[in-house]
């Protein structure tokens, strides 16, 4: 009977449809529920700026609690100082590393000024171009903060 | 009559859809109907960039209408002198809280600065991490501008 | 029949629905998928910063590909400089417009510098609040650098 058919077809349209919206709904959850992440920028030389930035970075572990916020901090142009490997801030910047904080430098820095991987703090992490990843880490939902 | 029982059951359905589909819409609205929300961050000492910020909050509110944006203003680290009872720029803070600019001390600076809230200007507000309200502004949807 | 007549309308109501959804998927998507698209403020008055915007702008282009990514820079404040048509980083300038960056000027500031678009390099364009332009950027999901 065709009644048959079309109730079996609205219901699949409607479980399709109920899916989708479902699938939907996080898109608009309350920002409030979003998980804390936030990329930090460090794109000067001055060492003044770099504590500020590890002060930052400590600061938001502190107040939200390391487990509960994603920390990444981004050196790149006149900022790449930060992550040598005779940097004056290279025990703050372990520390950052050993309670959670990603310190990221970038590579097209790197090879502008003739760093190698070997010339860096070790356990860092690398991107090709820094502002690239800065960009992005935005347009993923981080938040952005140049100290 | 099943025929009916069902019927009213997929009314049913769609209903609930339709008022799903609709509380997911502004979602997905033209970001032009979003309404405009900035925080801008002072970390600095220099008076110049107060001042800055200060005229940045000011061309916000006469573009846009001051009744049609929300700015908050955010010092932290070296930037809480800003905010000082003897503030060289205190005069001009006052009258931004006067045309609706919100405006946040950071407790966690005042603390290792030494200073109460009777050291501060009057009116102002307090979190205990600026940097953190800073984020968090950003996750909430808000634009940040860093002068 | 009303049940055929039902049926229509069940029918409409459920292709209303899917459009619904269908445009509000978007709104979910991956990140990964989003267009890069990025606002680089330039607010300051030191041609060492205006030369580092520009490297920012020209790496974002060689590692995303030009074609792929919006690219836009706005001077305002201290930072006007930068386009006057006398700017020591004027060929830099042309050559990113050329390569497809958006170069714009805060006309609030070239009033207050009493400056007119003859003043400036050719081809940039123009909004009446630099501050107002970085900031509804940002609220239509472009991602912001302040260099």
């Amino acid at each position: 009977m065709p009644s048959v058919r079309y109730r079996r077809f609205l219901t699949g349209v409607v479980a399709v449809l109920s899916l989708a919206v479902a699938m939907a709904a996080p898109a608009q959850a309350p920002q409030a529920s979003v998980r804390p992440k936030v990329v930090l920028q460090m794109s000067e030389s001055d060492p003044a700026k770099w504590n500020l930035a590890l002060n930052n970075a400590k600061n938001i572990q502190t107040d939200l609690g390391a487990a509960n916020v994603d920390v990444e901090l981004v050196a790149y142009g006149p900022g790449i100082g930060m992550l040598k490997a005779d940097s004056i801030v290279g025990n703050r910047v372990d520390e950052a590393m050993a309670s959670g904080v990603k310190v990221v430098a970038c590579e097209n820095t790197m090879r502008a000024q003739k760093l190698t991987q070997g010339d860096m703090l070790g356990k860092i992490s690398y991107v090709q171009a820094g502002v690239v990843e800065i960009m992005q880490r935005q347009q993923q939902g981080w938040a952005y903060i140049r100290p």
